[in-house]
């Protein structure tokens, strides 16, 4: 039994949380902006000042390996992102990465014996905030290993043209060439070189905090479903058209809204997650009533058999007429649900167990860098608790000491997957 | 009974129908573009055409006189706008201006009598598409006469510092300066050389189609209120919160939407008119439950005992909880009933009698700047026939004879108001 160090991690908190600081407690880090290289060069310095070697591969993931007794065996890989949401906090994604520098540095200062290789890695563009899409880079990576219905979303060149949502313009292939970090392809992490990966990650849920469990054992990545929900009506001006005679989107679609949020409730499933958080209304002025309005739907849940009943109300909207207005409902994507591989799953159980920390199994609502890597090698994640549940928010925030926990049982499942060639 | 010329009036709705041609049926012609100085061009090269001399007020009004009997005598003034709302129709303003050019031309070719100097006038930036707000130029020009509550709103210096919709830098005021028709402040529109003014619009509403009246015989600009409800919930992620817990801004306003239409919708009040056409969401992403949502409210009624009963019941959504969320409710602005002056209604209304147009009396829901104006000088409005009640938008229309019979009307109504000193 290890443990990883509670005033290394502090250190390391402190110090990345100013890579990016927005001044009021969160940060702003876009992939491959200054504040994101700085996170970069840090991890250099950490990991160079431990002994571990770097490598970077052509889109920018940086890997940084210890080496182990044995040669011939492929690396074992710990990692996440260092990029941000706009006003994000101090944990999301980073903490993954400083979990696996810590791993790294508790392995080489306790001189902890292991067989394979360890590498510490950070996936570049996870939240894709700035050059869209999320898990660019991953997608980019696993590219050849993913359901063929996903995969389309990531062809390195489509990817490389990827533009900013700033300017509309400069591209995170221009971004790539001009941080510095566009190394070598042959670096990618693969099956050919990498024999399983672990990602740390905050929970951003209140599951693990109102259970009183410091981490979570993740099994799964949720499946879900996107849809557009559009309505048609008329613009027409505000002070001159009577009102039956009115076509009002915004109307229809909070008539709709309700609807939906009746009908789903009326199924009982307490642990579907369903969000509509991005609209568009046109034209968007006080004085016209809006012809056109549309929101996304975003619904999780482990079984396709519940997705498929809340998809079946979605749907439903279509066939209905709203204020006078025409629905459409839109596919956007689906995913299906991605379970972690059963083995590393264990190693983490019993890595919690052994330690004595709280914990639990659980689901992960969000997607990860890990989702993708799962398609292609054996994957598993660690959550810790996270703060009333918030994320990608100023205000998130994990308990140094979780995060070390969460750190510790990585360092021991890592040893358990060790064991085995 | 002198009559205005069908031929000339579908000219005239032709070439300026060409001036922003958006290509698909409608225009786009903010103020002091390309497009509005072509229109500018074209008014001032038909009013030379018949004699009329130019001038030009600081905020770029244009003024197109004829000398009357008795040079003694202030100018009747008709007028309205060429500036357009974007993808707008071939109407909404310029038909007031068209109609102003028509009856100095009738006026001219048919050598008609009349002892006051007669006015063709185009008011700058009515719609403050580009440059808000709506109705600046009106506002300057009217700044010391209007209620106090209106008045801060229009201060020359703010206005010139109006930023562009498009790239929140360039300002009216430099717009103005580049446009070439900056002119002088002593051209200005005011009570010292104007009698009264007359403008003719498009209804852009239903109501006289439906009734099958041609043309509208204004008596008032509506009453109204501009409100704010927003409402404050908490961002969380789609995928990670459990749906009990959360706080979603865009649902709480849909509820409260649907009951704001419900509480209304009791009151009875058949000629009410009230629209929710402008939204703000944030953080407006697919993955995040929206933690604000905010939409503008503008009621409008001739009575204000009446819209006071509607308020009451918007700002009775602050005092509940909404799916958890706390609601507020902000005044924009209000404004009062604005009645025209009674005698030129009259003449209005004779005019049309006299001449055998199918008519009626009507409110205006939609502002003018024959509102602001009306509370400087007596003024007017007359409206033409909207099919299908459409404006703001491309397919906006007016029959040529309905557009020639307002023409005609304002000419006889102004021939009435010719004959008193």
């Amino acid at each position: 039994m290890y443990k990883c160090s509670l005033e290394r991690m502090k250190d390391k908190i402190a110090t990345f949380s100013q890579f990016g600081d927005a001044g009021h407690g969160g940060i702003t880090r876009y992939s491959l902006s200054p504040a994101a290289l700085q996170a970069r060069n840090e991890f250099e310095r950490r990991m160079t000042a431990i002994g571990a070697t770097i490598e970077v591969d052509d889109v920018g993931c940086m890997y940084a390996t210890i080496n182990g007794s044995d040669p011939s065996l492929k690396r074992i890989v710990m990692g996440s992102h260092v990029d941000s949401v706009k006003n994000g906090g101090n944990y999301d994604g980073i903490l993954g990465v400083m979990s696996a520098m810590e791993v790294l540095e508790t392995v080489v200062e306790q001189n902890i014996p292991h067989k394979h290789p360890l590498t510490a890695m950070i996936w570049t563009n996870e939240e894709g905030s700035l050059y869209p899409p999320a898990m660019m880079c991953s997608g980019i990576i696993c590219y050849d290993y993913l359901p063929e219905d996903i995969r389309g979303k990531f062809k390195f060149e489509d990817m490389m043209k990827s533009k900013s949502i700033l300017d509309n313009k400069s591209t995170f292939g221009e971004a790539l060439e001009k941080s510095g970090y566009k190394g070598d392809k042959k670096y990618r992490i693969s099956p050919d070189n990498y024999k399983c990966m672990f990602e740390t990650h905050i929970e951003q849920g209140p599951i693990l905090e109102d259970a009183g469990n410091d981490i979570g054992v993740v099994d799964c990545v949720l499946g879900m479903f996107n849809y557009r929900v559009r309505f048609y009506g008329q613009t027409v001006h505000a002070g001159t058209f009577p009102m039956p005679k009115r076509r009002d989107a915004f109307y229809a679609a909070s008539l709709a809204l309700c609807y939906i949020h009746e009908e789903i409730d009326k199924l009982g499933i307490s642990d579907l997650v369903y969000t509509t958080g991005e609209v568009v209304c046109h034209p968007c002025v006080h004085t016209c009533v809006p012809d056109f309005f549309d929101f996304s739907i975003d619904a999780r849940h482990e079984k396709p058999e519940v997705l498929e009943k809340v998809l079946a109300i979605v749907k439903s909207c279509a066939e209905k007429e709203w204020n006078g207005c025409r629905c459409e409902v839109e596919k956007a994507w689906n995913r299906d649900t991605v379970y972690w591989d059963k083995e590393l799953v264990s190693y983490v159980k019993e890595a919690a167990e052994e330690i004595g920390v709280s914990h639990q199994y659980i689901h992960s609502g969000a997607g990860h860098d890990a989702q993708f890597c799962a398609y292609m090698i054996p994957t598993t994640m660690i959550f810790v608790q996270s703060k009333d549940g918030l994320s990608h928010c100023e205000p998130e925030f994990s308990y140094p000491e979780h995060c070390t926990s969460g750190a510790t049982v990585m360092l021991n499942a890592v040893l358990k997957a060790d064991k085995v060639d």
